[in-house]
């Protein structure tokens, strides 16, 4: 921590504030300067840094250690390589998780599961539990759907992947799904990341749609220092004063976690853009910029979906992006699996 | 909803949308301009109005309804008087809510409670369960803390408000506090809400850092629709590019609240500023602007707070703003409580 | 500047930053701590601090030297108090400016003259050329306006605000107008505030919609250092995701420009808002938080105003504006000049 | 224009409405529903739709047609393309425009226009006037900057862009260059757009950090309905919460442009983001989400640069983009012209 002093500073409220700081458990390095005095604060001792900042004299306090250790690449400068059976999330590469928004029968989710194995999905991803807006709104199948998600991966060779709501669910959720989703909203949800922190399933933490870049990391960071470094960052748009789309896609976000910290990055353009027409190109552009994996809705049947489904692909159209990624990928020196009929030829 | 075609939209994709919405139950009245070709969808079913404007030959779709319809204006032209107890929320006073940031003792809180009472507050404010966001910091004394909120209350013939967390909290709440308080972060959190829907306690609603005016009065409606109609919405503060303070305080909604809907409007200077010398001219403008109540933070030792002693209020700053409180409050033909001193003269 | 390095920084990347740094002139003062070193860079070289942030080893660059220095509260610890004819901008009073958005004939600038000075308006508002969002709309009168505006607000001993637009009308405007007001989108026109900066008549500076606080200081820094220490900033509202008005009004920047610069702070509740029937709390909040003059919009016919009627105050509506503001200002310790109303009595 | 009456709007209030809409021209249908009366307003009359909004009984507005029309899609359906001697903006080349932040002397854009050349850029880049934000900072070499250009461009066969900062400029900038750009700052500075509406060269229009999409359609409209239909469109950021990186470079924002309007659109990374390490993937990710023109800024001497060099490509940086664009181009159906290297393949 750096404290500059007001030009106008006393004596005496410098030694207000370096009494503190003393007390505080820190040593302090003074610089006195032709404009400011500058005070270098070193230790590691929990404090709000408002405290000193309303100090008498202190003009600004300057914040030096990032507050995330174990997520930084200065822990670890190796890209974290998440394994789950044979897939790998963070290596080259780029894993696709597609399926519908909501679980809605066993037939829906089998005849997914088809359709995005065909294409080269790697992971099935689907929601059990749904908290919708509107408290008449369908609310999810609960632990059938997990059920039913397991099923059709399991016969198509898939992982699962669903999110999680409450540390209730944790238990029923490490029972059917290789990968636990923290939603958006919950991203500061202490309690549930406190929880999925102490077991050994991955963890998909969603950026909120009014986090930072470092509050992110900081929400990884709660799971990490559990014991649980199996985590793997999505962004999903934020929140801007532009309203033609749900959310605004940072895309730059990619580059930045990569170069801050050591773990994957996913991309969810569906539910950033929230329309149909928009989820492709900007899943293109996520892995020009160095995504390590996707999530896409998908949905045999949009028209008729009991969610989000104005944000799903057609069959057919996540089919054509697929074949679109694997050439963006290759000209990143990156791989999406190949579908049935690329492997064949 | 009113669906405008393109320029461009052919006879055939016009058919196409009328037959949709007709298919979902709406009556279509439609006007053929010079430009553009216009329906009105008449009806109130619950479709994602996403699915429409993807359609063939649509430039726009322009939602009509607003979705709340309990919290709206239109419901209900008179503002709703919460009355708890001898104090009530939403009518000629401005009541003001104050206390620590957590529970940290019974003497604390004691101590407190006498303070914030002697200056007029008519509400005592505390956490008891503390979502940090350093899993190594403080996380409140949990049912102790509301059982001394309560005894410190009731000494000084206060009310009681605190945040719950989950669900599973609500039956120890309803034991202790007279308000429950949903938390920013947890105003989209709809098993939260839904759960406090279905009692007969206040519930004080802080808008989210992320959420428009709108999205605040359609998490009210969801309390709302379980059958409890007491909510207190609280602007906090919103998420901008203007990075010196926490958050930016949002004045105008107060006024827009107050137009749109007839639930009673609180302030919370404290979390929206995050600094101890910006919380009075906020708190003063919040009451110059319409609003019933307010929520301060105030601590008898900040320097050695637990918890978010910087944007406290020491005792004796607390006093001098409630005595401006007063004048404001005057100004605008309202009243805020007398403080022990002034009831004296 | 201090440079915080990455814990992983070998000793040459370290010698790097700092030999780089010798270079350009600055003293370094090393800091070796447990997990970073650190270098405090003494000296006033304009830099810019991302090419030190690109180097190797570097983990953050944190800058100390706001870079205003004329317009910081340490350069010049009393309020600055600009008096213009018998005006005092910045003293004990809020002086309120108000006027029509545009002039659009002399009978209607006489007209609007006589109402806002008889409620105790101390200063006439109104544009004469305007920049508007469609090639088609009223333009302006230009030099006629600024007459207009200047035999108007002679005949009621009011001063006389209005937008200047580009540097080639700044002798007009000189001959015309008491203040010359920068707008919102003309905040980092330096062109205009350099030349601005060289006449010796007061400057209202608009913040930006999109520009921080730190940013509108450092417009009205580059005004002061051409030697024009006159100016006014003026808080109008900023971009955020909050749709329901035009723009949020940043109530807190008020108490923040205070306590960061000498300057005094204006406040536009009209532009901010939008609509008529949200500029009274707006404008009641920008006193109660120590704003030291309004800008107010009001017009005598805004159904057929040429711009912005929209905006504008009703006759009516600004004498009751008035009269309570006289109240939340003297609750604040200011005054608002009386109208002749009150002042009779 | 569609009004939303409030429920509880009486029969005299929706007459009031009507009646002052067909006095200003409207055709009005009426629709009575079970909760509100909805009123279709037809017509093109150029009116404040917040004058409507303020009508007693009146809950809100719904403008239907957008407010630009040559800008739109509907206008003109297929994709223009602009063609300047033998390069075309908006056809199947992503065109790339190279070249440092600003013209320092003749030797300076002599190399870089050789490297950029080399490399593959088809239009030279570069600023003669420069509005900095500190008065000590360089300003810019004028007329002699723009000349430099002219010359390296003749020599390697290059197109020139660059910005012209106020109308008085234009005749110089039609002497030199080939595409005259428009400023993020000066998106809306209408004295300027009409300016150069009026001349037939090809303007780039930067999209402002606080603008809409729509807002920008609208400021190429402004242009447009001077004459001057070969407007490019170009994304550069938007500021958002989101403090890493200098702006929030909106992904979207592309194929939004490209479904609204037939205009090409350009990216800009380097400014978006500021940062020369994070330049690479934001571009890579422009042209994946189908952008028909790239904006980069390159340095032979960075470090020395008198202007963002920060967030300047090294020549060999440079270099390796092109190539991977090349391959992303192929892989979306576009193509990125060779260099040398490679034509010589």
């Amino acid at each position: 921590m750096v404290i500059v002093m007001e030009e106008t500073a006393t004596e005496e409220q410098i030694s207000g504030v370096i009494d503190k700081l003393v007390r505080l458990g820190f040593d302090i390095h003074r610089s006195t300067g032709v404009r400011h005095t500058v005070l270098g604060a070193v230790g590691e001792h929990d404090i709000d840094w408002r405290d000193i900042e309303l100090l008498e004299g202190v003009k600004e306090v300057l914040r030096i250690t990032a507050p995330y250790k174990l997520a930084s690449k200065s822990f670890k400068a190796d890209g974290t390589k998440i394994k789950i059976k044979d897939v790998v999330i963070g290596g080259r590469e780029v894993v696709v998780m597609a399926g519908p928004c909501t679980v809605e029968s066993r037939d829906q989710v089998m005849a997914i599961a088809e359709i995005v194995s065909r294409s080269g999905a790697k992971v099935l991803r689907g929601g059990a539990f749904k908290p919708r807006t509107s408290p008449y709104s369908f609310q999810g199948l609960g632990e059938e759907g997990l059920k039913y998600l397991r099923q059709a991966a399991d016969r198509h060779d898939l992982l699962v992947v669903s999110e999680v709501m409450e540390p209730s669910q944790i238990p029923l959720f490490i029972r059917y799904v290789d990968i636990l989703q923290i939603g958006a909203r919950n991203m500061q949800n202490f309690n549930l990341l406190r929880e999925v922190g102490r077991i050994n399933k991955p963890v998909l933490l969603k950026r909120g749609p009014a986090a930072t870049i470092e509050e992110t990391l900081l929400a990884a960071e709660y799971i990490m220092s559990g014991g649980n470094h199996e985590v793997i960052l999505c962004e999903r748009g934020i929140r801007t004063f532009e309203p033609y789309l749900r959310n605004t896609f940072d895309i730059s976000a990619i580059p930045v976690f990569k170069k801050l910290s050591h773990l994957p990055v996913a991309a969810d353009p569906s539910h950033a853009t929230g329309r149909r027409d928009k989820v492709a190109p900007v899943a293109q552009a996520a892995v020009a910029a160095g995504a390590d994996a996707l999530l896409i809705e998908v949905h045999n049947d949009p028209d008729n979906a009991l969610c989000d489904g104005a944000q799903s692909l057609l069959p057919e159209q996540f089919e054509q992006l697929m074949h679109r990624l694997r050439l963006i990928a290759e000209a990143v020196d990156r791989e999406v699996a190949p579908g049935v009929e690329e492997a064949v030829r």
